[in-house]
């Protein structure tokens, strides 16, 4: 059994977390740490976990930490990065849920997050958290950063084209919509249900934390800088991730459909629908999927992708429970490979 | 592995019952008809099943369904009573979750149902699949009627003050609001989203059909008739009932709050709340469990039970599993012990 | 025109005062006030009212207000009670969209609201704004408590059967759903979308605020106490209060259909639907109608009324506006009359 | 008084067609038809019309719209052409609200629509009804073919664009979202609440039937033919386009804002936000106004539009009223200045 301590477990990752690890074969819960709800049972905060988690938030213990096997951080930005080398230097492997590991360039971080960053060498040994793409790597890290949920849609969506060179990097369009969960439980009005039920609207059009950590991982995949124009918006409803991506085809293109399918033959936990589909967010909602589509509108030089994920899972503590069964070994689905619910 | 049936699998308590029994871990799923979607992958149809579910829609083949060790009834009301003779004959067990089995009292089915009933000596052997009150019955019987949501939730509730005789069985008021998959997946005006997104309100306050099942059932419970007010409503939601229900107490009733969690410490799918809570049907979507606060408001002589469920699990797929593992001897929560998604 | 001006604008009733305000015939507002806000155009914050309404929120000034012919509180309770004296001496009416004036008996108001009451007299002078009981004492009023939203929909509904004394007073049950713009704009983690879209459940069953505002007035029409129990519901969408209200019939109680019919002819702001309606809260969004069924459940001895308000208009602004016209000896529909939006 | 009839009347631009016209100064209703719905009140079936229309469904009588000055067609495509020859020649003005006569090129109507047009003549008098673009033409019409939602969302998002010939026309990209009310009021499986609630999907992203009528009116602006690519998504809610519009710019492209609020200054249902604006859908349910966003994202080559509209009021019959307006010499607001309630 793999001992796990979450740090900072009230927020909507962190009850994800104890639901799919609460159910994982292989691992022992040893400690959720919450400095504002120490004491109270998870339980009572997460009525859906009554039965199955008997524990209760605690205050941050490093010794209950450092006797982990693996830690994993569900706190805003920021956190982590102050508590992470000690852990590493005890031998813990860290998972980190927010973006302080995300981009490996530190001084674009510090302008979009608005702060220094305390360990940047730590940042150059972390390892991206996109199996799809960094397996090999994950396999031997010791902390991963885990992708954000707009980066792990569209970037899982633009591969194939990108790793085939078939598309102008210079124009790449990701139009994305998310539900409200993804911003978090924090006290909001711009989140009540008042404010944005039966309603939708773009926002951060002019620059969204998510667009240099997209910007940075499709330049990987390129080979070079990409032109990215992201625009997210909210959705009416409280999971689900939708990517709809645009590119430019350079010349002759080939079988877009067979492209998709043989680039994630082997992954199991991207699923290309068959030609002409259109994935519904409702059908990853408590998956670990991301089910994804290809089109070329009237067989134009557009290629459109529509990429679909649960913010919470695959676009966050899904896919953290799907690196930690690969940094420790285990059967990469492992407790992730539930039926979702429909209707 | 407990060879299944399904007939009728097109609406919503089908593809739940798939899910729930593809995830089973003593089912081999054998077949499941559809007349009008012969041929079509379930998966097509209903794509959270992908990659967990290959079988398609048949035409209904006796041959099969006999060679079948239980067969689940998902079809109109009307239909399962035209073929269960026959699979009783010939060994099978059935498990019926439309409403063809449920009253003893043959006469008030045929008034409410406005069709005669073609096999009522059969009635009279079938078994009301509640297991938290008929579980040894359940255990050896070979017709089980599957209970109607409504019925389920209200019944739960009610269920203690009832054996225990503590309210005035002529004055039970059960005021219920249900999401709209328990009109089912028929193309119907009434239930688009256009129509009942965003709204709210009551339906048949004059009469309902679950009005004479649970009024049945509640007799049961009372040893004599009782009179019932029950008015169903719709919420803009797709899962999930809550009941409120309301009694008036006769005389000293003792501890309301010990008495419900003593009923129900045995049982593994009703979760008595402690005092003061609120449950809400988020807690239960996807999942078999009955969630039951009992309030006194004001210390009054009126007591106000909540009660809710999912109107597709707790009530309808998943107790007919739950019946299923009970009379095929297997351990009641098997394939049901799900952590339910929230948010 | 009648110079109108706005205490504490900011909340949905106050934006809700600002759209009916700003186009009333007969109104010409003058300020609406806002400490926090000061400066801002209100259109700023409700792009609704953009091109309509030019005002900015302004810090209170004690002489604006006086200047008033009438002056709007929409503020949290016990803060208009500190106002409301100065600005009756001066000759200004006053309409209280808040609880401070709402119970003749200071002593309740003062248990359930948890502070003292800083003018006991002025409540003695306060007449409650149901314009169908107190017509003509609103006509004359200085101050109107403006009644709550729940009172509303659950008074209206009772009303003519107790006025005509045909059920028992001391068995009285008010099932209540409601929108969750009731419970205001502040940033609340109870009220987020990801907390309680595609959620129903009950709260406040031990006992609401306005239990004791229900139990007045019914009592008033009653003749004598009443025995109340009233659950509230919390609907997973923003406007709209169902009551589903359930009483016992003393004897013969003769055509309750007639008896609804005759008694709301005359009202303007009450639809008795024909019989064997169901009243959806989506006809009366943004307008303020109440709309109320009548049944009688297989002509037992229970009624059961359906009575359906937007909270925020027919339940607050409206009425407000609503009984201004009547202070002001207006024609009681102006600015009222509009038709709602569907679907 | 304008006499008018409507043709067509039971589904959603129906019903929005009678809230607009019974409140509007200048219009005397004078029929609406329906073959299926003959001798219903119009309010029985909308009951937010109750007590505003006294009107009942009758059958289409020649007689009775001859008699009209004005007639819609609130008919599926291809009822119209096949009744407008008539009228016209009649003397009466027609506002069709279908798609029979927006596409000047009737061979590119016919491919889409499937069918052959009864009278190609006549498509070539009728006038495209976007008023921002065509009013002088419109004043003088006997015909206006009111344009589609998603093409009055778009069109007026890219239209100062395209005429200042800012952008590279061959590289427009819509991706498009809007409520399922445009999906019509028919019995749909795919319509349910319990299909499409809670989720978001990309629909006909091979092709939809705006397509062919945005890329003609984009072109007619654009002095040529256009490339565009138009993606549409359904959202979970009722009402609202929101369209996200993006385009590559050509040299320098000046101040992108002052064009807009330039180009549309005159107009009074056009509304462009200030710099760095979102507009939200809720802001223009009800209402008649199309609100505008303009984004350059990091001061990149990529310009971004955000426009919404309500789209059955402004997509559909409040654009139709306006046309009528217009056509009748009315003031072009009339009837349409309302304030739309929000939350």
């Amino acid at each position: 059994m793999i001992k796990v301590g979450i740090v900072g477990g009230t927020g909507y990752t962190g009850v994800e977390l104890l639901r799919l690890l609460a159910a994982h074969p292989e691992v022992s819960l040893q400690a959720i740490t919450s400095r504002s709800e120490e004491g109270l049972a998870v339980a009572d905060m997460f009525p859906n976990l009554r039965g199955h988690v008997d524990l209760r938030f605690s205050a941050p213990d490093p010794e209950v930490l450092v006797a982990c096997d693996v830690v994993f951080f569900a706190t805003p930005n920021g956190i982590a990065m102050g508590q992470v080398p000690a852990l590493l230097a005890a031998g813990v492997k860290v998972i980190d849920l927010a973006a302080d590991f995300r981009l490996k360039d530190v001084t674009v971080w510090e302008k979009w997050y608005g702060m220094a960053h305390v360990c940047p060498e730590v940042v150059e040994e972390a390892v991206y958290g996109l199996p799809e793409i960094n397996r090999e790597a994950i396999r031997s890290a010791r902390l991963v950063a885990n992708p954000g949920c707009y980066p792990t849609a569209v970037t899982l969506g633009f591969l194939p084209l990108l790793e085939a060179s078939l598309i102008d990097t210079g124009q790449l369009i990701a139009d994305a919509k998310s539900g409200a969960s993804g911003a978090g439980r924090g006290a909001n009005v711009a989140m009540l249900l008042s404010e944005i039920d039966s309603s939708f609207k773009a926002y951060a059009a002019g620059g969204h934390r998510h667009l240099p950590e997209i910007s940075e991982k499709l330049g990987l995949l390129a080979g070079g800088q990409v032109g990215l124009t992201f625009v997210p918006h909210l959705l009416p409803m409280i999971r689900g991730i939708h990517a709809t991506l645009y590119g430019r085809l350079l010349g002759d293109s080939g079988d877009l459909q067979a492209l998709y399918e043989q680039r994630y033959a082997g992954e199991g936990f991207v699923d290309v629908l068959p030609p002409g589909s259109h994935p519904e967010t409702r059908t990853v909602r408590g998956g670990n999927m991301c089910r994804i589509a290809v089109h070329r509108p009237q067989g134009g030089d557009t290629v459109v992708v529509l990429s679909v994920i649960d913010n919470l899972v695959k676009g966050a503590a899904g896919q953290a429970v799907q690196n930690m069964n690969i940094m420790c070994g285990l059967e990469e689905r492992l407790g992730l490979d539930m039926i979702t619910v429909l209707p």
